[in-house]
């Protein structure tokens, strides 16, 4: 197979004649942009079968994503696409860089949810920009903009009540998409702890946990998978 | 007269019942959040001066302002407005943050021109903040949120064609608006180099003197007011 890159949780490879590829989840934690690391031996495997219950769910319910199948503990079978250079977060309530951006009180209720974007850039942190930066600077028309946060939106609030039936307030998730050779848009990556805040009550169930040593990273992890046991793995 | 709220560059006093205010121009400098500031005497009765030939020339091309006239060298006459707590920044050319944040070539042209918001908060840097934030924080509505835009473009497309008429390129321009108690907003605060980025050719005619040490701020801004020396004062 032939490595077509390597993130900092996962690896992409290329199969089937360039039309398909494999994702293969590390057991790397990153965060404040891969300022903090460790190795969590698990965490690959926990975060891809999340990931695939997830993605079964959404394309359930209309939204088009990558997957295309589980390959392994830790391996999934995806569409090709041309990944869209953009993070798209969806939050449901303030918590993280909302925080300290705003002074908005953490566990605020954000009613509309906030979609916003950040440029896919290690080298500038993952920097805030809005649809007219997008529309502007040339990342995407200002369509494709309302599409994404549309597509966003749909998945973020499919999940939200999935995780609520589950006894967990989804906080914020971050999405990225990706096009295929049509220009039809696709979820791509992950949906797992490491994209997204969950919520026990006050506890965190996700990379928050890591971020901020708050405990168990694994546990926290386990426990999200626990709560999804019954779907399709 | 009242002194109603003293800034970094003005001070506010309340006029005529309340209805009206009178603003006079500071010679203070800042920049970097007040981080870095001066005096210079001169620059009051300068960013004032072409304030006054601005609101007059924006006012004739049917920008609604908060002006209502001249009462010194350094103050003015306006209406008495709610101030929305949002900044909204035209860029017409890239520079400035918008250079540091997404790694954009200095001096790219815009187009269509950026319309980007943050919010008034010394305590908080003024930070970015995107159309969905506004309307999901309550800091405005999205009907808002977009005559907003619309009157802040439309007023810097006025300016940029007279400046352009003048020699001058206006690269970028932070507006600020208020609403009076039926809810019509203006445009408010000053139009002054201390609030736009001018360049001729390359050299800034602007607070970017201040900002970098490029000179010497007063002969920069006298060339502005020099080249408007034909508009009424």
């Amino acid at each position: 197979m032939n490595l077509l890159y390597e993130g900092k949780a996962k690896r992409v490879y290329e199969v089937d004649h360039g039309d398909k590829v494999v994702i293969e989840f590390k057991d790397s934690l990153t965060a404040f942009n891969a300022e903090k690391r460790d190795e969590v031996k698990g965490k690959g495997a926990l975060a891809c079968d999340i990931s695939v219950r997830l993605f079964r769910v959404l394309e359930a319910k209309g939204v088009k994503t990558h997957f295309l199948g589980r390959l392994s503990e830790t391996s999934i079978l995806a569409r090709k696409l041309r990944i869209i250079p953009l993070e798209v977060i969806v939050r449901f309530v303030a918590a993280g860089s909302l925080v300290r951006r705003y002074g908005v009180e953490k566990g605020k209720a954000l009613e509309p949810p906030v979609v916003e974007f950040s440029l896919k850039s290690d080298e500038l942190g993952d920097p805030l920009l809005c649809p007219s930066h997008i529309v502007s600077l040339g990342l995407a028309t200002l369509e494709r903009v309302r599409q994404l946060e549309e597509e966003a939106l749909r998945a973020a609030r499919v999940l939200r009540e999935l995780f609520e039936e589950r006894g967990l307030t989804l906080v914020d998730i971050k999405f990225e998409f990706g096009e295929d050779s049509e220009g039809n848009i696709y979820l791509a990556d992950e949906i797992s702890p490491d994209t997204m805040r969950l919520w026990l009550g006050k506890e965190s169930l996700d990379k928050d946990v890591f971020r901020e040593d708050k405990g168990d990273v694994l546990a926290a992890y386990k426990e999200v998978r626990r709560r999804l046991h019954d779907l399709p793995g």
